[in-house]
Protein backbone atom coordinates (compact mmCIF):
# COMPACT_ATOMS: atom_id res chain seq x y z
CA UNK A 1 0.00 0.00 0.00
CA UNK A 2 1.06 3.48 -0.58
CA UNK A 3 0.53 4.20 3.33
CA UNK A 4 3.15 2.17 3.72
CA UNK A 5 0.98 -0.33 5.34
CA UNK A 6 1.49 -3.99 4.30
CA UNK A 7 -1.76 -6.31 4.60
CA UNK A 8 0.00 -9.71 6.11
CA UNK A 9 -3.70 -11.83 6.43
CA UNK A 10 -7.31 -11.13 6.29
CA UNK A 11 -10.29 -13.29 7.94
CA UNK A 12 -13.86 -12.62 7.67
CA UNK A 13 -15.63 -12.50 11.14
CA UNK A 14 -18.97 -11.86 11.99
CA UNK A 15 -19.75 -10.40 8.49
CA UNK A 16 -16.81 -8.03 8.94
CA UNK A 17 -13.23 -8.38 8.67
CA UNK A 18 -10.41 -9.36 10.61
CA UNK A 19 -6.81 -7.85 9.39
CA UNK A 20 -3.63 -7.67 10.68
CA UNK A 21 -1.21 -5.66 9.30
CA UNK A 22 2.74 -4.49 9.59
CA UNK A 23 4.52 -0.96 8.85
CA UNK A 24 7.50 0.64 9.46
CA UNK A 25 7.30 2.69 13.10
CA UNK A 26 9.27 5.96 13.19
CA UNK A 27 9.01 6.00 16.65
CA UNK A 28 9.79 2.43 17.59
CA UNK A 29 12.45 2.28 14.80
CA UNK A 30 11.62 -0.90 13.35
CA UNK A 31 8.70 -2.89 11.64
CA UNK A 32 5.79 -2.68 13.67
CA UNK A 33 2.33 -4.99 13.64
CA UNK A 34 -1.05 -4.32 14.68
CA UNK A 35 -4.55 -5.98 13.98
CA UNK A 36 -7.20 -4.53 12.70
CA UNK A 37 -11.27 -5.44 12.81
CA UNK A 38 -13.18 -3.78 10.69
CA UNK A 39 -17.12 -4.48 11.13
CA UNK A 40 -19.61 -4.98 7.58
CA UNK A 41 -19.92 -2.82 5.17
CA UNK A 42 -23.56 -2.89 5.81
CA UNK A 43 -23.52 -1.51 9.29
CA UNK A 44 -22.38 2.52 9.52
CA UNK A 45 -19.25 2.55 11.26
CA UNK A 46 -19.71 4.61 14.33
CA UNK A 47 -16.00 5.05 15.73
CA UNK A 48 -12.96 3.43 16.81
CA UNK A 49 -11.87 1.59 20.08
CA UNK A 50 -8.16 1.10 20.35
CA UNK A 51 -7.38 -1.42 22.91
CA UNK A 52 -3.98 -2.18 24.61
CA UNK A 53 -2.82 -5.25 26.03
CA UNK A 54 -1.27 -6.40 28.73
CA UNK A 55 2.35 -8.10 29.81
CA UNK A 56 3.09 -10.94 27.26
CA UNK A 57 0.78 -9.80 24.80
CA UNK A 58 1.07 -9.34 21.17
CA UNK A 59 -2.31 -7.70 18.84
CA UNK A 60 -3.13 -11.07 18.54
CA UNK A 61 -4.43 -11.86 22.13
CA UNK A 62 -7.20 -9.95 22.40
CA UNK A 63 -8.29 -10.62 18.56
CA UNK A 64 -8.21 -14.54 19.32
CA UNK A 65 -9.42 -14.53 23.02
CA UNK A 66 -11.83 -11.80 23.68
CA UNK A 67 -14.62 -12.43 21.27
CA UNK A 68 -15.48 -8.99 20.81
CA UNK A 69 -16.12 -9.03 17.16
CA UNK A 70 -19.40 -9.95 17.65
CA UNK A 71 -20.65 -6.65 19.35
CA UNK A 72 -18.21 -4.68 17.10
CA UNK A 73 -19.90 -5.98 14.06
CA UNK A 74 -23.43 -5.38 15.35
CA UNK A 75 -22.30 -1.84 16.67
CA UNK A 76 -20.36 -1.08 13.97
CA UNK A 77 -16.96 0.03 15.61
CA UNK A 78 -13.72 -0.55 14.60
CA UNK A 79 -10.89 -2.24 16.83
CA UNK A 80 -7.58 -1.84 16.35
CA UNK A 81 -4.84 -3.79 18.21
CA UNK A 82 -1.21 -2.59 18.61
CA UNK A 83 1.59 -4.87 20.07
CA UNK A 84 2.67 -4.33 23.18
CA UNK A 85 6.29 -3.48 22.47
CA UNK A 86 8.63 -3.23 19.75
CA UNK A 87 10.01 -6.51 18.51
CA UNK A 88 12.69 -8.22 17.01
CA UNK A 89 16.52 -8.35 16.28
CA UNK A 90 18.39 -5.27 17.15
CA UNK A 91 15.70 -4.47 19.99
CA UNK A 92 16.51 -4.65 23.80
CA UNK A 93 14.92 -7.71 25.27
CA UNK A 94 14.90 -8.96 29.06
CA UNK A 95 14.53 -12.64 30.23
CA UNK A 96 11.56 -11.61 32.55
CA UNK A 97 8.23 -11.45 31.54
CA UNK A 98 7.76 -7.93 32.83
CA UNK A 99 10.04 -5.97 31.37
CA UNK A 100 11.69 -5.41 27.33
CA UNK A 101 9.42 -7.28 24.23
CA UNK A 102 5.88 -7.48 25.30
CA UNK A 103 6.19 -5.34 27.95
CA UNK A 104 6.46 -1.58 26.69
CA UNK A 105 4.30 -0.24 29.40
CA UNK A 106 3.60 2.19 27.06
CA UNK A 107 5.99 5.04 27.72
CA UNK A 108 8.49 6.42 25.93
CA UNK A 109 12.04 5.56 27.36
CA UNK A 110 14.63 7.47 28.20
CA UNK A 111 17.22 4.69 29.43
CA UNK A 112 19.50 2.64 27.51
CA UNK A 113 19.01 -0.14 26.30
CA UNK A 114 15.23 0.96 25.70
CA UNK A 115 15.42 4.43 24.24
CA UNK A 116 16.06 3.42 20.95
CA UNK A 117 13.04 1.37 20.30
CA UNK A 118 10.84 1.75 23.46
CA UNK A 119 8.87 4.45 22.60
CA UNK A 120 5.40 3.19 22.82
CA UNK A 121 3.44 6.19 24.72
CA UNK A 122 4.20 7.62 21.02
CA UNK A 123 3.45 5.30 18.93
CA UNK A 124 0.36 4.55 20.25
CA UNK A 125 -0.72 8.40 20.68
CA UNK A 126 0.99 10.01 17.90
CA UNK A 127 1.78 7.52 15.06
CA UNK A 128 -0.86 5.15 15.41
CA UNK A 129 -3.56 7.33 16.08
CA UNK A 130 -2.71 9.25 12.96
CA UNK A 131 -3.00 5.58 10.58
CA UNK A 132 -6.24 5.37 12.39
CA UNK A 133 -7.43 8.48 11.59
CA UNK A 134 -5.67 8.22 7.98
CA UNK A 135 -6.58 4.97 6.85
CA UNK A 136 -9.08 3.51 8.85
CA UNK A 137 -11.53 5.77 10.58
CA UNK A 138 -12.97 7.99 7.67
CA UNK A 139 -12.60 10.81 10.78
CA UNK A 140 -14.80 8.74 13.37
CA UNK A 141 -13.70 9.46 16.73
CA UNK A 142 -11.72 6.88 19.06
CA UNK A 143 -12.12 5.62 22.31
CA UNK A 144 -9.52 3.71 23.93
CA UNK A 145 -9.51 0.55 26.33
CA UNK A 146 -7.05 -2.05 27.61
CA UNK A 147 -6.15 -4.66 30.07
CA UNK A 148 -3.96 -4.78 33.17
CA UNK A 149 -0.65 -3.26 31.66
CA UNK A 150 -2.93 -1.95 28.42
CA UNK A 151 -5.36 -0.25 31.23
CA UNK A 152 -2.71 1.31 32.16
CA UNK A 153 -1.64 2.29 28.83
CA UNK A 154 -5.41 3.30 28.11
CA UNK A 155 -6.16 5.27 31.34
CA UNK A 156 -2.46 7.28 30.85
CA UNK A 157 -3.76 7.69 27.25
CA UNK A 158 -6.79 9.37 27.62
CA UNK A 159 -5.45 11.41 30.94
CA UNK A 160 -2.21 12.77 28.41
CA UNK A 161 -3.53 12.82 25.00
CA UNK A 162 -7.39 14.05 25.74
CA UNK A 163 -7.71 15.22 22.39
CA UNK A 164 -7.50 11.80 20.86
CA UNK A 165 -10.42 10.18 22.50
CA UNK A 166 -14.05 10.34 23.37
CA UNK A 167 -14.28 7.82 26.43
CA UNK A 168 -11.89 5.26 28.02
CA UNK A 169 -11.92 2.03 29.95
CA UNK A 170 -10.28 -0.41 31.42
CA UNK A 171 -10.10 -4.41 32.60
CA UNK A 172 -8.24 -5.04 35.53
CA UNK A 173 -5.90 -1.78 35.27
CA UNK A 174 -2.34 -0.80 36.95
CA UNK A 175 -3.92 2.28 37.88
CA UNK A 176 -0.76 3.31 40.05
CA UNK A 177 2.65 2.22 38.74
CA UNK A 178 4.57 4.10 40.82
CA UNK A 179 3.14 2.07 43.76
CA UNK A 180 3.25 -1.80 42.61
CA UNK A 181 6.42 -4.30 41.46
CA UNK A 182 5.07 -4.46 38.04
CA UNK A 183 5.34 -0.54 37.39
CA UNK A 184 8.36 -0.32 39.63
CA UNK A 185 10.31 -2.36 38.07
CA UNK A 186 9.73 -1.61 34.43
CA UNK A 187 9.40 2.31 35.64
CA UNK A 188 12.53 2.50 36.57
CA UNK A 189 14.29 0.67 33.64
CA UNK A 190 12.86 2.32 30.95
CA UNK A 191 12.79 5.93 32.71
CA UNK A 192 15.25 5.83 35.28
CA UNK A 193 15.80 6.30 38.96
CA UNK A 194 13.83 9.68 38.91
CA UNK A 195 10.66 9.20 40.73
CA UNK A 196 9.51 12.32 39.23
CA UNK A 197 9.78 10.66 35.54
CA UNK A 198 7.60 8.12 36.48
CA UNK A 199 4.59 10.27 37.70
CA UNK A 200 4.04 11.32 33.99
CA UNK A 201 2.79 7.97 33.58
CA UNK A 202 0.81 6.99 36.02
CA UNK A 203 -2.70 7.44 36.26
CA UNK A 204 -3.54 8.01 39.52
CA UNK A 205 -0.45 10.89 39.57
CA UNK A 206 -1.42 12.25 36.67
CA UNK A 207 -5.31 12.64 38.11
CA UNK A 208 -4.25 14.19 41.52
CA UNK A 209 -1.75 16.85 39.26
CA UNK A 210 -5.15 18.25 37.35
CA UNK A 211 -6.12 21.70 38.38
CA UNK A 212 -9.56 20.18 36.49
CA UNK A 213 -11.96 17.12 36.80
CA UNK A 214 -11.01 14.69 34.16
CA UNK A 215 -13.94 14.66 31.91
CA UNK A 216 -14.00 12.01 30.48
CA UNK A 217 -16.24 8.85 30.86
CA UNK A 218 -14.79 6.27 32.65
CA UNK A 219 -15.40 2.23 32.90
CA UNK A 220 -13.56 -0.06 35.09
CA UNK A 221 -14.00 -3.33 35.57
CA UNK A 222 -11.76 -5.20 38.20
CA UNK A 223 -12.08 -9.38 38.64
CA UNK A 224 -12.92 -9.29 42.71
CA UNK A 225 -10.89 -13.05 42.83
CA UNK A 226 -7.79 -11.32 40.46
CA UNK A 227 -4.90 -12.93 41.70
CA UNK A 228 -2.89 -9.15 40.94
CA UNK A 229 -5.67 -6.82 42.40
CA UNK A 230 -3.81 -6.65 45.69
CA UNK A 231 -0.17 -6.35 44.62
CA UNK A 232 0.08 -5.07 41.50
CA UNK A 233 -3.73 -3.38 40.04
CA UNK A 234 -4.28 -1.75 42.97
CA UNK A 235 -7.53 -0.20 41.83
CA UNK A 236 -8.01 1.70 45.47
CA UNK A 237 -5.96 4.67 44.31
CA UNK A 238 -8.40 5.47 41.73
CA UNK A 239 -11.32 5.61 43.61
CA UNK A 240 -9.72 8.27 45.68
CA UNK A 241 -8.00 9.99 43.32
CA UNK A 242 -8.84 13.58 43.11
CA UNK A 243 -10.17 15.78 40.49
CA UNK A 244 -11.63 12.56 38.84
CA UNK A 245 -15.40 13.24 36.57
CA UNK A 246 -17.67 10.42 35.86
CA UNK A 247 -15.91 7.18 36.60
CA UNK A 248 -18.14 3.83 37.39
CA UNK A 249 -15.80 0.98 38.82
CA UNK A 250 -17.27 -2.25 39.00
CA UNK A 251 -16.00 -5.27 41.15
CA UNK A 252 -16.97 -8.67 39.72
CA UNK A 253 -17.52 -11.20 42.29
CA UNK A 254 -15.52 -14.44 41.68
CA UNK A 255 -13.33 -13.06 38.37
CA UNK A 256 -9.94 -13.15 37.65
CA UNK A 257 -7.27 -11.69 35.78
CA UNK A 258 -7.54 -14.04 32.91
CA UNK A 259 -8.97 -13.35 29.11
CA UNK A 260 -12.02 -15.50 30.37
CA UNK A 261 -12.99 -12.38 32.08
CA UNK A 262 -11.93 -9.83 29.37
CA UNK A 263 -14.79 -11.70 27.63
CA UNK A 264 -17.29 -11.69 30.23
CA UNK A 265 -17.38 -8.59 30.33
CA UNK A 266 -16.43 -6.72 26.91
CA UNK A 267 -19.84 -6.52 25.22
CA UNK A 268 -20.42 -3.94 28.17
CA UNK A 269 -17.25 -2.31 27.33
CA UNK A 270 -17.89 -1.67 23.92
CA UNK A 271 -21.86 -0.62 24.14
CA UNK A 272 -20.56 2.15 27.08
CA UNK A 273 -17.83 3.40 24.16
CA UNK A 274 -20.02 3.07 21.01
CA UNK A 275 -22.79 4.86 23.12
CA UNK A 276 -20.12 7.66 23.63
CA UNK A 277 -18.57 7.59 19.94
CA UNK A 278 -22.16 7.98 18.45
CA UNK A 279 -23.10 11.00 20.63
CA UNK A 280 -20.17 12.69 18.97
CA UNK B 1 -11.42 -36.70 43.25
CA UNK B 2 -12.91 -40.12 43.96
CA UNK B 3 -13.75 -40.61 40.32
CA UNK B 4 -9.98 -40.05 39.25
CA UNK B 5 -10.34 -36.69 37.68
CA UNK B 6 -7.88 -34.06 39.21
CA UNK B 7 -9.03 -30.11 38.45
CA UNK B 8 -6.32 -28.48 36.87
CA UNK B 9 -7.66 -25.08 36.56
CA UNK B 10 -10.78 -22.77 37.10
CA UNK B 11 -11.67 -19.87 35.70
CA UNK B 12 -15.36 -17.93 36.33
CA UNK B 13 -16.95 -16.98 32.77
CA UNK B 14 -19.76 -15.44 32.21
CA UNK B 15 -21.48 -16.29 35.32
CA UNK B 16 -20.34 -19.79 34.97
CA UNK B 17 -17.29 -21.66 35.18
CA UNK B 18 -14.24 -22.63 32.53
CA UNK B 19 -12.57 -25.80 34.01
CA UNK B 20 -10.25 -28.18 32.72
CA UNK B 21 -9.45 -31.55 34.25
CA UNK B 22 -6.73 -34.75 33.91
CA UNK B 23 -7.44 -38.22 34.45
CA UNK B 24 -5.86 -41.95 33.73
CA UNK B 25 -7.66 -43.15 30.27
CA UNK B 26 -7.68 -46.54 30.04
CA UNK B 27 -8.66 -46.59 26.64
CA UNK B 28 -6.10 -43.85 25.74
CA UNK B 29 -3.40 -45.99 28.27
CA UNK B 30 -2.29 -42.41 29.58
CA UNK B 31 -2.89 -39.36 31.13
CA UNK B 32 -5.58 -37.13 29.10
CA UNK B 33 -6.72 -33.78 29.40
CA UNK B 34 -10.05 -32.38 28.72
CA UNK B 35 -12.03 -28.68 29.24
CA UNK B 36 -15.79 -28.26 30.82
CA UNK B 37 -17.80 -25.55 30.64
CA UNK B 38 -20.32 -25.44 33.43
CA UNK B 39 -23.31 -22.98 32.66
CA UNK B 40 -23.87 -20.69 35.71
CA UNK B 41 -25.80 -22.79 38.44
CA UNK B 42 -28.82 -20.51 38.26
CA UNK B 43 -29.47 -21.23 34.45
CA UNK B 44 -31.04 -24.56 34.00
CA UNK B 45 -29.00 -27.13 32.54
CA UNK B 46 -30.44 -28.78 29.00
CA UNK B 47 -27.90 -30.23 28.25
CA UNK B 48 -24.57 -31.29 26.59
CA UNK B 49 -22.05 -30.37 23.81
CA UNK B 50 -19.49 -32.54 23.29
CA UNK B 51 -17.14 -30.29 20.55
CA UNK B 52 -13.98 -31.87 19.05
CA UNK B 53 -11.42 -29.95 17.64
CA UNK B 54 -9.16 -30.47 14.55
CA UNK B 55 -5.53 -31.20 13.65
CA UNK B 56 -2.67 -29.79 15.70
CA UNK B 57 -5.51 -28.52 18.36
CA UNK B 58 -5.78 -29.61 21.86
CA UNK B 59 -8.19 -29.03 24.77
CA UNK B 60 -7.83 -25.38 24.62
CA UNK B 61 -7.76 -24.25 21.17
CA UNK B 62 -11.97 -24.22 21.24
CA UNK B 63 -12.03 -23.04 25.24
CA UNK B 64 -10.05 -19.71 24.35
CA UNK B 65 -11.26 -19.17 20.30
CA UNK B 66 -14.67 -19.77 19.83
CA UNK B 67 -16.34 -17.50 22.25
CA UNK B 68 -18.97 -20.08 23.05
CA UNK B 69 -19.67 -19.46 26.72
CA UNK B 70 -21.46 -16.47 26.79
CA UNK B 71 -24.30 -18.59 24.13
CA UNK B 72 -23.70 -21.78 26.69
CA UNK B 73 -24.12 -19.36 30.02
CA UNK B 74 -27.86 -18.30 28.15
CA UNK B 75 -28.97 -21.86 27.51
CA UNK B 76 -28.13 -23.65 29.90
CA UNK B 77 -25.33 -25.72 27.92
CA UNK B 78 -22.59 -27.50 29.26
CA UNK B 79 -19.80 -28.24 26.86
CA UNK B 80 -16.62 -30.53 26.87
CA UNK B 81 -13.45 -30.28 24.93
CA UNK B 82 -11.46 -33.20 24.49
CA UNK B 83 -7.96 -32.82 23.29
CA UNK B 84 -7.35 -34.48 19.89
CA UNK B 85 -4.83 -37.46 20.54
CA UNK B 86 -3.03 -39.06 23.30
CA UNK B 87 -0.02 -36.96 24.53
CA UNK B 88 3.18 -37.11 26.66
CA UNK B 89 6.28 -39.99 27.25
CA UNK B 90 6.02 -43.20 25.62
CA UNK B 91 3.01 -41.87 23.39
CA UNK B 92 4.06 -42.95 19.28
CA UNK B 93 4.10 -39.43 17.65
CA UNK B 94 5.62 -38.31 14.16
CA UNK B 95 7.09 -34.78 12.44
CA UNK B 96 4.29 -34.20 10.30
CA UNK B 97 1.19 -31.77 12.07
CA UNK B 98 -1.58 -34.32 10.47
CA UNK B 99 -0.28 -37.63 11.76
CA UNK B 100 0.21 -38.83 15.32
CA UNK B 101 -0.06 -36.38 18.87
CA UNK B 102 -2.47 -33.73 17.73
CA UNK B 103 -4.03 -35.42 14.94
CA UNK B 104 -5.61 -38.91 16.23
CA UNK B 105 -8.47 -38.53 13.72
CA UNK B 106 -11.11 -39.91 16.21
CA UNK B 107 -10.44 -43.68 14.95
CA UNK B 108 -9.20 -46.79 16.65
CA UNK B 109 -5.36 -47.54 15.66
CA UNK B 110 -4.77 -51.06 15.18
CA UNK B 111 -1.51 -50.40 13.59
CA UNK B 112 1.87 -49.72 15.42
CA UNK B 113 3.26 -47.66 16.94
CA UNK B 114 -0.09 -46.17 17.04
CA UNK B 115 -2.18 -48.76 18.85
CA UNK B 116 -0.79 -48.60 22.02
CA UNK B 117 -2.27 -45.45 22.52
CA UNK B 118 -4.12 -44.28 19.80
CA UNK B 119 -8.01 -45.15 20.57
CA UNK B 120 -9.69 -41.87 20.09
CA UNK B 121 -12.75 -43.19 19.34
CA UNK B 122 -13.67 -44.92 22.48
CA UNK B 123 -12.12 -42.87 24.04
CA UNK B 124 -14.62 -40.25 23.33
CA UNK B 125 -17.85 -42.76 22.82
CA UNK B 126 -17.21 -44.87 25.92
CA UNK B 127 -15.23 -43.51 28.16
CA UNK B 128 -15.52 -39.72 28.10
CA UNK B 129 -19.08 -40.39 27.42
CA UNK B 130 -19.68 -42.15 30.76
CA UNK B 131 -17.38 -39.61 32.65
CA UNK B 132 -19.77 -36.78 30.95
CA UNK B 133 -22.60 -38.66 32.42
CA UNK B 134 -21.89 -39.81 35.74
CA UNK B 135 -19.89 -36.46 36.72
CA UNK B 136 -21.15 -33.50 35.31
CA UNK B 137 -24.59 -34.30 32.99
CA UNK B 138 -26.70 -35.51 35.56
CA UNK B 139 -28.16 -37.38 33.00
CA UNK B 140 -28.83 -35.09 30.47
CA UNK B 141 -28.81 -35.86 26.71
CA UNK B 142 -25.43 -34.94 24.68
CA UNK B 143 -25.06 -33.51 21.44
CA UNK B 144 -21.55 -33.69 19.25
CA UNK B 145 -19.87 -30.69 17.11
CA UNK B 146 -16.82 -30.15 15.89
CA UNK B 147 -14.21 -28.61 13.06
CA UNK B 148 -12.84 -30.15 10.59
CA UNK B 149 -10.84 -33.41 11.62
CA UNK B 150 -13.46 -32.88 14.59
CA UNK B 151 -16.05 -32.09 12.33
CA UNK B 152 -15.52 -36.12 10.75
CA UNK B 153 -14.99 -36.82 14.67
CA UNK B 154 -18.32 -35.59 15.32
CA UNK B 155 -20.26 -37.04 12.27
CA UNK B 156 -18.69 -40.50 12.83
CA UNK B 157 -19.43 -40.58 16.29
CA UNK B 158 -23.23 -39.73 15.70
CA UNK B 159 -23.36 -42.47 13.20
CA UNK B 160 -21.05 -45.53 15.16
CA UNK B 161 -22.34 -44.53 18.78
CA UNK B 162 -25.49 -42.92 17.64
CA UNK B 163 -27.26 -43.87 21.28
CA UNK B 164 -25.26 -41.74 22.88
CA UNK B 165 -26.19 -38.38 21.07
CA UNK B 166 -28.93 -36.19 20.35
CA UNK B 167 -28.26 -33.96 17.33
CA UNK B 168 -24.74 -33.65 15.65
CA UNK B 169 -22.74 -30.57 14.06
CA UNK B 170 -20.00 -29.54 12.68
CA UNK B 171 -17.39 -26.86 10.77
CA UNK B 172 -15.76 -27.61 7.93
CA UNK B 173 -16.01 -31.31 8.58
CA UNK B 174 -13.78 -34.08 6.67
CA UNK B 175 -16.75 -36.06 5.33
CA UNK B 176 -15.00 -38.35 3.15
CA UNK B 177 -11.50 -39.14 4.60
CA UNK B 178 -10.81 -42.00 2.35
CA UNK B 179 -11.05 -40.00 -0.01
CA UNK B 180 -8.84 -36.61 0.62
CA UNK B 181 -4.79 -36.98 1.51
CA UNK B 182 -5.27 -35.77 4.77
CA UNK B 183 -7.85 -39.12 5.14
CA UNK B 184 -5.85 -41.33 3.43
CA UNK B 185 -2.60 -40.47 5.31
CA UNK B 186 -3.86 -40.86 8.72
CA UNK B 187 -6.39 -43.82 8.37
CA UNK B 188 -3.09 -46.09 6.10
CA UNK B 189 -1.02 -45.31 9.47
CA UNK B 190 -3.64 -46.23 12.03
CA UNK B 191 -5.61 -49.02 10.22
CA UNK B 192 -3.27 -50.04 7.76
CA UNK B 193 -3.60 -50.55 3.65
CA UNK B 194 -6.67 -52.33 3.81
CA UNK B 195 -9.52 -49.76 3.06
CA UNK B 196 -12.42 -51.65 4.05
CA UNK B 197 -10.91 -50.69 7.30
CA UNK B 198 -10.98 -46.80 6.85
CA UNK B 199 -14.69 -47.10 5.47
CA UNK B 200 -15.93 -47.96 9.08
CA UNK B 201 -14.65 -44.05 10.09
CA UNK B 202 -16.01 -42.15 7.21
CA UNK B 203 -19.24 -40.45 7.49
CA UNK B 204 -20.09 -40.75 3.62
CA UNK B 205 -19.32 -44.42 3.73
CA UNK B 206 -20.84 -44.68 7.15
CA UNK B 207 -24.08 -42.95 5.26
CA UNK B 208 -24.35 -45.41 2.18
CA UNK B 209 -23.73 -48.87 3.96
CA UNK B 210 -27.05 -47.76 6.27
CA UNK B 211 -29.92 -49.75 5.68
CA UNK B 212 -32.25 -47.15 6.79
CA UNK B 213 -32.44 -43.41 7.04
CA UNK B 214 -29.89 -41.65 9.60
CA UNK B 215 -31.96 -39.81 11.85
CA UNK B 216 -30.19 -37.24 13.88
CA UNK B 217 -30.44 -33.78 13.14
CA UNK B 218 -27.27 -32.55 11.21
CA UNK B 219 -26.12 -28.84 10.73
CA UNK B 220 -23.24 -28.00 8.62
CA UNK B 221 -21.65 -25.11 7.85
CA UNK B 222 -18.59 -24.71 5.34
CA UNK B 223 -16.96 -21.86 4.45
CA UNK B 224 -17.03 -21.14 0.44
CA UNK B 225 -13.84 -19.47 0.81
CA UNK B 226 -11.99 -22.17 2.69
CA UNK B 227 -8.47 -23.06 1.50
CA UNK B 228 -9.13 -27.02 2.35
CA UNK B 229 -12.93 -26.96 0.74
CA UNK B 230 -11.58 -28.52 -2.82
CA UNK B 231 -8.95 -30.65 -1.30
CA UNK B 232 -9.74 -32.23 2.32
CA UNK B 233 -13.13 -31.17 3.47
CA UNK B 234 -14.69 -32.03 0.24
CA UNK B 235 -18.01 -31.54 1.42
CA UNK B 236 -19.83 -32.50 -1.84
CA UNK B 237 -19.76 -36.34 -1.28
CA UNK B 238 -22.22 -35.89 1.89
CA UNK B 239 -24.87 -33.88 0.05
CA UNK B 240 -25.03 -36.52 -2.07
CA UNK B 241 -24.80 -39.35 0.04
CA UNK B 242 -27.95 -42.21 0.17
CA UNK B 243 -29.92 -42.55 3.72
CA UNK B 244 -29.66 -39.15 4.86
CA UNK B 245 -32.06 -37.73 7.26
CA UNK B 246 -32.62 -34.06 8.55
CA UNK B 247 -29.36 -32.28 7.43
CA UNK B 248 -28.68 -28.49 6.35
CA UNK B 249 -25.84 -27.88 4.87
CA UNK B 250 -25.35 -23.97 4.36
CA UNK B 251 -21.95 -23.08 2.64
CA UNK B 252 -20.84 -19.61 4.32
CA UNK B 253 -19.65 -16.83 1.77
CA UNK B 254 -16.35 -15.45 2.53
CA UNK B 255 -15.86 -17.42 5.52
CA UNK B 256 -12.07 -19.79 5.58
CA UNK B 257 -10.86 -22.64 7.74
CA UNK B 258 -9.90 -20.67 10.60
CA UNK B 259 -11.59 -19.88 14.26
CA UNK B 260 -13.15 -16.49 12.71
CA UNK B 261 -15.30 -19.02 10.89
CA UNK B 262 -15.99 -21.04 13.75
CA UNK B 263 -16.35 -18.00 16.17
CA UNK B 264 -19.12 -16.51 13.55
CA UNK B 265 -21.48 -19.49 13.76
CA UNK B 266 -20.50 -21.27 16.89
CA UNK B 267 -24.11 -19.52 18.30
CA UNK B 268 -25.97 -21.30 15.89
CA UNK B 269 -24.96 -24.33 16.55
CA UNK B 270 -25.46 -24.31 20.28
CA UNK B 271 -28.73 -22.78 19.40
CA UNK B 272 -29.58 -25.71 17.07
CA UNK B 273 -27.91 -28.36 19.96
CA UNK B 274 -30.11 -26.45 22.62
CA UNK B 275 -33.29 -27.06 20.67
CA UNK B 276 -32.85 -30.33 20.21
CA UNK B 277 -31.52 -31.57 23.59
CA UNK B 278 -34.47 -29.47 25.54
CA UNK B 279 -37.06 -31.45 23.47
CA UNK B 280 -36.08 -34.41 24.60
Amino acid sequence: MSDGLTLLSENKCFGGTQQRYSHYSKYLNSEAIFSVFMPPVSTPTVGVVLWLSGLTCNDQNFVTKAGAQRVAAELGLIIVCPDTSPRGEGVANDEAYDLGQGAGFYVDATERPWSDHFKMFSYINIELIDIIKERFSDGKKVAISGHSMGGHGALISALKATEHYISVSAFAPIVNPVACPWGQKALAAYLGENEEAWREYDACELLNMRSAAFTLPILIDQGASDEFLDTQCLTKPIESASNLGLIDIRYQNGYDHSYFFVSSFIEDHLRFHAEHLSAM
